[in-house]
């Protein structure tokens, strides 16, 4: 069993169930992946050391002088994290899957063998988090070495459960990964003194500001088997919605308390409506939700998060999956606010995205969950590493002005190396590290492919291979090398809702069954060494928002297959700028792949307006003229003189901001 | 001479000079600060009282045990802003013109008279400020009263020389109105304090993370004569922008340091190309700035604020005046950054717009600065006030979608009787207790109707009377009451830029002159007696954005001669929601005056297109079937069914929010 996150108890009530095998052996993700393994986790000890991340922890241990480094309470769990993205790498090492990947490379000199210089800084890393535990098992190094700071008093603020959360699932990653008991027993501790101070009559009776530990504690309880730790996130998800958090009104600028609705404290989550307050916590309370769901089979929870997740999807998600349109308070917006700009669209939200929607893909078995997924993998979680591994964005907006560059908030138009909060980096990791097992999953009658990407995956009894250049290339093939007995069995394969057309075959005969509800099922006898071709041809398209979301009317944006394009300044011809450009609505769209450019992308052209800069004056608004009712006034300009056309070229949403800054935008007015 | 703001020193640089009489007796502005008066100023105690900041001044006098009331450092100010508009209303009541304004309505049993209730707790709050006050002049209880909190040593969030300014401004407007030193003494007190405290080679040196300071500076120079205060004030002016300040990275959340642009530290003003940051202390800075560049007629701070004027005015204001386009931080966005939906617009900032411009409008005569003193003052400005008096924006947004009422932000939706950080109530009834000073100017050569108010006013050697149903009705008509001699002199009167109509009379004989550069000049030996009546016919209009303001595209607002229209959704036909519409292009706008409705409006219905929601799914982005270049694809939805036309009803929209809370836009979908 190829270790991963969510590995279901026996009675767990989901429709589908993860992959057993989940190997991505080429490919467009097993490029990045290689990054993520050479430069982004390799580096990271480094970077955590760098920002003091390690000092606190020996601090803790009594190793050095009391004091804290680092601006947030939660610097532990950027550790922790890090911790989880290297238990997942290692696995695959130990597996030696890495060695398909990557051997070619040379991977396995720097990190590739179990003992390797990886093994050793975990190990390192590993030590450093046992030896900060205090005695009775807490461990958060802001409440232990700053003198005075009591711990469990600022619920609200102190991300202490939180980091507990990202504590307990690197512990998860870590034994499963590798069966060692090291950091697990720690855990353990720390679980355990937490449920001794946390529920009705006993020392602390509320949440944590920030969830996590729920899909923390699920995962301990599959991990463990002990059932109090399932009964613990129970606890956490009940007393949530009933305001025991107060209303952070610790708040120092104007007259904006954050509120209970911004660490969804307002409503219980069985009772919500809307996804609300800051994303981030939003999501990771929906993906514990879920987990939850998923062990207890509750109705009324499951009914919650579907209609939680489809006011997600449905109102509050921008073109690249990402979400939390607000930079005030990282949070999620009214719906349909969606400012393209303003766009907060943290990298973390994202992967919170992708997590809650997985857990409700194996819940309920329904396409439409994956196919968000794959929307936000390939977009608005993909921009926020670079494509060299050593840079990140947190905040990934869908337009830049020009001249903006680096004024567009702290993060936004430039990549840097860490931040001051870097929660993105190490959760990027754990997620690329982790990739694999969000690809397949199995049921009683078969396997189902959500994501494609080369590889072999194991799952519902049988096992396939797959190959692809997905996402440039629209054809995937799959072989088939093992199903369980002699019956009929069922490879599904998800049919993107962007797929307008496609076509498949079986042992190269077409197929005349067609996908529902997004998937394809190939349901017969299979026999060892057949195959299946699934065609999604990913031809240009432009994509025009729903009405109601305003701040992109009159605008398409450029899509081909599930990614999305975005115009960068230095792509276009010379005088062309972004900040004066109308797509001519009735272009062709080109693309053409270019292996030279931006590590190899298919990029697109379009035919373009440039329109001429208004003279200047000092109020930017004008008399339509109308109104009098006299004539078919518009409320749109006079018709400029005409322009002479020009082509725009277009390259893939995730890999913007990898030259110098420059203007961009996904969205482009007609 | 009626007491007001900027009484310029005798050799002071500007191509205008403030009235010297202004008064206005009659109108809409009238009853908007008889309001004010009667309501807003009248209970301003009460609510000080409430909040506490009465007793911080008590606590610091020693009267009280020790402990700080409130959540902001600058508490106080609220104090000092309460005193400046109490000073000018009083003012008022003493000069008697209040009678004319007020008496029929009984407005002098409440307050009218000198020594009424008014001035008895002016004195109050004066003795209460002045017993606050340390022996060696220093003033803030937030440093006075905690336990070990040290003064100037957090002056990038301190706000200690904010509110020595507001507290400057008060005594200042204090002894114009009343000749009384009470709080004059408390003020150069604290002022001698500051400049022993502040400079090269002082115990500190640098300057106030909140401007302020200067403009308050510059006035008391004015009011003492004493120069030193001009040149503290000129030394916090140039000393601005090196970085002195910090980054403030003691802020909490993310990764956001609001860094020095938010402070205006990062470039002396000289130098700025742009407005930036914090939006209230951009522009009190530049009022400030502005107030130095008259006494010291330095051209290169001039052009610095005429650039700076004209970034903000033409890609950084709303339709409305108002400006700050993002809740974080509070700040201003980048250019043509002016979403409707979370325009923070915050009241104060559209105050600290009106004090740039009027300043500006002094320093170089030009009409714009009026222009847009008028615009502001209509919209964004007012809206920060309820009809009766009594309750307060904060925020002000130019469109609320459905069902949103109370969550879009702390404010912005519902009115609050009083905030915790209540700037903007008290700054509110500085600037109406003190409007009639921005209604006309004078110079050698004549004088100046900047806005049009009923009223009397004199400066440049003459004095008009104004009568005018203003701004429902277009016609102004003025009394030339006193000229100077009997040569030539010039009656100028501010033709709007929104008025492509007009006409003028002199005597009752139509005018051949143009205004040019805005202004209408009447050049001419005039007799007193004489008459003139401009034109300005108020139809009701269709205006469009400029195409690079983003998130307006394809719609258009309903404006009338100063007035910015908005749809709310209580006003509309049953079952013609807010968020599923669009103005019928070709529509013929409806004006007519209804006295019952929001204290008397004129409304404007037009026609517009419900649109049905589109069907409901998971995902709102869908193809447009173009791209391929094989038709006049147009990025926009399929034409829906026809639907029936309904006519719309559109308010000022300094109306809104005076009803029970629902939807309201001003931009609408063409």
């Amino acid at each position: 069993m190829t270790p991963g996150p969510i590995r279901l108890s026996e009675g767990a009530h989901t429709a589908l169930r993860p992959a057993t095998t989940a190997r991505i052996t080429g490919g467009f993700w097993a490029a990045r992946r290689r990054t993520n393994a050479e430069v982004s986790i390799a580096q990271g000890p480094r970077r955590l050391e760098e920002a003091g991340n390690l000092d606190n922890l020996r601090v803790a241990a009594g190793a050095k002088r009391p004091g804290f480094t680092g601006d947030f309470p939660f610097q532990d769990s950027d550790v922790h994290k890090w911790l989880e993205a290297a238990s997942w790498q290692l696995a695959e090492e130990i597996e030696g899957t890495a060695g398909a990947a990557g051997a070619a490379e040379g991977a396995h000199g720097a990190h590739g063998a179990h003992g390797g210089e990886l093994a050793v800084q975990v190990r390192r890393l590993t030590e450093l988090v046992a030896a900060a535990q205090d005695p009775d098992g807490y461990l958060q190094t802001y409440y232990q070495v700053r003198p005075g700071a009591q711990r469990w008093t600022e619920l609200h603020w102190g991300h202490e459960l939180y980091c507990a959360g990202h504590l307990i699932q690197a512990a998860v990653a870590h034994h499963r990964a590798t069966r060692g008991t090291e950091l697990l027993r720690v855990a353990v501790r720390f679980a355990d003194h937490i449920d001794a101070t946390f529920g009705p009559g006993k020392p602390v009776d509320t949440v944590c500001g920030h969830p996590e530990i729920e899909t923390a504690l699920v995962e301990l309880y599959r991990e463990t088997g002990e059932r109090r730790y399932l009964d613990l996130a129970a606890y956490f998800v009940d007393r949530r919605g009933q305001g025991t958090l107060g209303d952070g009104a610790e708040d120092r600028e104007a007259d904006r308390r954050p509120g209970a609705p911004y660490w969804q404290d307002h409503t219980p989550v069985r009772d919500a409506t809307e996804v609300t307050g800051h994303a981030v916590r939003q999501l990771y309370l929906l993906a514990g939700a879920a987990d939850l769901a998923a062990e207890t089979g509750e109705d009324r929870l499951r009914e919650a998060l579907v209609r939680l997740w489809e006011d997600m999807a449905a109102t509050k998600t921008y073109l690249t999956g990402g979400v939390g349109s607000r930079h005030d308070l990282e949070a999620f917006g009214d719906a349909y606010e969606l400012p393209p700009d303003r766009a907060y669209a943290e990298t973390c939200a994202a992967i919170a995205s992708i997590q809650f929607c997985w857990r409700m893909a194996l819940l309920t078995g329904e396409a439409r969950y994956s196919d968000l997924i794959e929307r936000t993998l390939y977009n608005g979680f993909l921009s926020g590493v670079s494509l060299d591994g050593d840079r990140w964005l947190y905040v990934n907006p869908l337009h830049l002005r020009e001249g903006r560059t680096g004024s567009h908030g702290a993060q936004g138009a430039r990549r840097t190396q860490w931040f001051r909060c870097a929660c993105c980096p190490p959760n990027v990791m754990r997620l690329l590290a982790s990739l694999p097992h969000y690809m397949a999953s199995g049921d009683a009658d078969g396997l189902q492919l959500h994501q494609y990407a080369s590889g072999s995956y194991a799952a519902g009894g049988g096992a396939v291979r797959v190959g692809t250049g997905y996402p440039w290339e629209g054809r995937i093939a799959v072989v088939v090398d093992e199903v369980p007995g002699d019956g009929d069995w069922t490879l599904s394969l998800r049919v993107p809702h962007w797929a307008d057309e496609y076509g498949a075959a079986v042992n190269g005969e077409p197929v005349a069954a067609r996908a529902e509800d997004g998937w394809l099922r190939l349901r017969r006898r299979w026999r060892p060494g057949e195959t299946v071709v699934l065609d999604l041809p990913p031809r240009p398209r432009l994509t025009r928002p729903d009405p109601r979301v305003d701040a992109v009317r009159g605008c398409v944006a450029i899509e081909r297959g599930p990614l999305v394009y975005c115009l960068e300044q230095r792509d276009q011809p010379a005088g062309v700028g972004l900040d004066h450009l109308r797509l001519d609505p009735g272009t062709a769209l080109r693309d053409r792949h270019r292996p030279e450019l931006l590590g190899g992308v298919t990029a697109i052209t379009a035919g373009a307006l440039p329109s001429r800069p208004r003279p200047e004056g000092w109020w930017p608004y004008a008399d339509t003229g109308a109104g009098a009712g006299t004539g078919p006034g518009t409320g749109t300009p006079a018709p400029a003189a005409p322009v002479e056309p020009v082509r725009v070229t277009a390259i893939p949403y995730y890999a913007w901001a990898n030259r110098e800054a420059g203007a961009m935008r996904v969205w482009l007015p007609v």
